[in-house]
């Protein structure tokens, strides 16, 4: 077979398998997860093989010793997956839910009910784990996936997806419910994303590169978890030890994630104040500082900004520094260069809160809070399929609802239109 | 400047319009609603100028009658688009509207927030009134709008945009928040769909040409309004009145439309009763009738159906007469060969109805009452700027709501991330 008469098949199968999916009672799938979770403890030492296999490709391929180690099996990674499974399966199942029911003047009864999308493909990178917790997300939900994770951890991957399948298959999950794409070949996700009529949603985690290249070959659904450049914007009605702990921790307390701050803007009239406190607190944590020219002005041991800087997301202990005239300003500018992910404004007036939040056009919007928040754990929803920078169907924290959608159900006694 | 360039620019101002847009008060927006309506009952004699212009062009370029019908500006129409506008206006507005809150055991509260999408891309074709129906319900959303409308309507869609903007402009509309693309270079359309960063949303409305032709395109996100292959099934436990009245309606009341059915499948238990009578009530019609050979063997004045006609969209006085062993049969075979737009089933039985709202994957599905009621305002939403048969984001008639998405704004006194 062709690759494309491959894919056309493993979208074939997908779609059977949502079908099936789609029927399953909420206690059945619970089942049917402890039935991967207890499949992956028991084939522990396959997965541990599969792996070693692929971390000696990946040392001879010269991976670095970061990708080296997000590629590793630890039996504590192979335990968080499992605990994963058991967390999710504890979830409460979104599908079936009635969202709302109202009744019209011929008597038609309409319900709009909870229904799973049907087939999510995921595009991702390296990791092994994201095999397990993306599958797991979208079948309590009652999707059928196809994965294609990144090459140099295809064995693991396919050992995990086997193991999920197989320990479904016991408990009664349907046949091709979890399906991984065996061939390391790129235009298998050119194929994957223009599956339409079968794929109903692609996701793509990882880097911008690969989720360039899935938003300009796609034909089905795209949402995508695009960069952080998130900001905080310290009014000058701020409370300025507040504004300093929440500087601190945004910047600080995991600077390689997409919720972490990259830029601070203060308002003009308290930088004086305020910035050099700010600089000696960031600095003693060792963060590198750039400024625009007023702020060096009263910072003069920042280094200079260049305009790049403002669009950058540095993932690391670097923070670009600049004054703003008031409120608007602030949010002119971060709806400009910023990445409609997170942002937050530290102030006590009321006027300041409220423009910022209708003004801000981001996923979330923080008044006196860290932006770190934003997760589908801190959130409440008990897991993250990713963070959304898209504007349709999902926005922020992507969890088990937004793998849903839905469908009118009418319900009648022989109406007839005019 | 070069289309690339120019397209960026219309872009960037529609950006900044939808900037403007978002903090307009629902009542600021019914009174530019109104201004545009008063605007076109004045420009009338421009409007039908511009018209005269496009229908002779139209005729020269050889256009159908129907065409050139769909094409013409009358009085009547004029009336119609300033009766859509008030009644716009008249509609709540979605925009700012809690859609849920919840309280973190840290103390933050997390609202979930209905805002606008931002700028949305409308190509469509013929029909100059949907210039107007479409930016208007885009507006009562808070979103800008760029127009994309067929070449032979150019003037007439330039005097309806022009007529809008200024009377909106006269009540404080923002610049641009109404643009119509200028040329009918067919290369404009490409460009606007892949305005990443710029148009939020690209909705085509046309026929299944224009639709793929966007979907092939786009790099920004796309909703589609796909054809209609809808069906009616009849249960064994069916009423013979009610299933002849809903398969009448549904096929004739207006044959030329996405939710009028197709295809009619019937339960092989009542076959020999229930299809001589449908045949006749629906030869009275004048509706041609085709069969697959089992239904042949009972009615044989019937044409022969071939496998192609499943999948066809008639829009017109023909249909397709299957018969199915049961619901289950008949869902599989609506889920394969229909469009996923709008399906019923004419039963008694509640296993039976449960059985076919569950497992077919439509955007509406009927119990007991006919496909035609797949509409924004049957639905009670008060308008539709058509009708989803994608999954994500909206599925089925799409309205104010649907053109909105959300924002979660949280609220803190000073919570850091442990």
């Amino acid at each position: 077979m062709s690759l494309h008469e491959d894919m056309l098949q493993m979208g074939d199968r997908a779609v059977a398998a949502a079908r099936a999916l789609a029927l399953l009672s909420s206690r059945k799938k619970s089942t049917i997860l402890e039935g991967m979770a207890a499949e992956l403890d028991t084939q522990r030492a396959t997965l541990k093989h599969a792996n070693v296999t692929d971390m000696e490709a990946g040392r001879k391929a010269g991976l670095s010793a970061a990708m080296l180690d997000r590629l590793q099996l630890t039996d504590a990674r192979i335990d968080a997956m499992i605990k994963g499974i058991r967390d999710v399966a504890a979830l409460k199942d979104p599908v079936g839910q009635r969202i709302s029911r109202w009744m019209r003047p011929n008597g038609l009864e309409i319900h709009k009910i909870r229904v799973p999308i049907g087939v999510i493909a995921i595009i991702y990178e390296s990791r092994p784990n994201v095999t397990a917790d993306a599958a797991v997300l979208c079948l309590k939900a009652s999707n059928s996936v196809i994965l294609r994770g990144g090459s140099e951890a295809l064995r693991s991957n396919q050992a995990i997806a086997a193991a999920l399948q197989a320990g479904g298959a016991k408990k009664g999950l349907p046949d091709f419910s979890i399906q991984l794409v065996g061939t390391t070949d790129r235009e298998a996700v050119r194929e994957l994303v223009q599956l339409e009529g079968r794929v109903d949603l692609a996701i793509p985690r990882g880097g911008e590169g690969l989720i360039r290249a899935v938003v300009e070959q796609a034909h089905v659904p795209v949402i995508k978890h695009y960069k952080g450049v998130c900001h905080v914007y310290v009014d000058e009605s701020a409370d300025f030890k507040m504004a300093l702990e929440i500087c601190e921790n945004a910047k600080c307390q995991r600077p390689g994630v997409c919720n972490a701050i990259e830029k601070v803007l203060v308002h003009e009239k308290i930088a004086a104040q305020f910035l050099p406190e700010l600089a000696a607190r960031l600095t003693a944590r060792k963060v590198e500082l750039r400024g625009s020219d007023a702020a060096r002005a009263i910072v003069p041991t920042m280094k200079p900004a260049t305009d790049a800087d403002w669009y950058e997301e540095y993932l690391d202990l670097i923070l670009t520094i600049g004054l703003v005239k008031d409120v608007h300003a602030a949010t002119a500018h971060i709806n400009h260069y910023g990445s409609h992910h997170s942002d937050a404004i530290i102030a006590a007036n009321e006027a300041a809160q409220k423009a910022f939040t209708q003004e801000v056009d981001s996923a979330t919007v923080y008044v006196n809070a860290s932006t770190r928040f934003t997760d589908g754990g801190e959130f409440g929803m008990g897991a993250e399929i990713g963070i959304s920078t898209d504007k349709l169907h999902a926005r922020g924290p992507m969890a088990l609802e937004e793998l849903t959608t839905y469908k009118y159900v009418i319900w009648g006694n022989g109406q007839v239109r005019k």
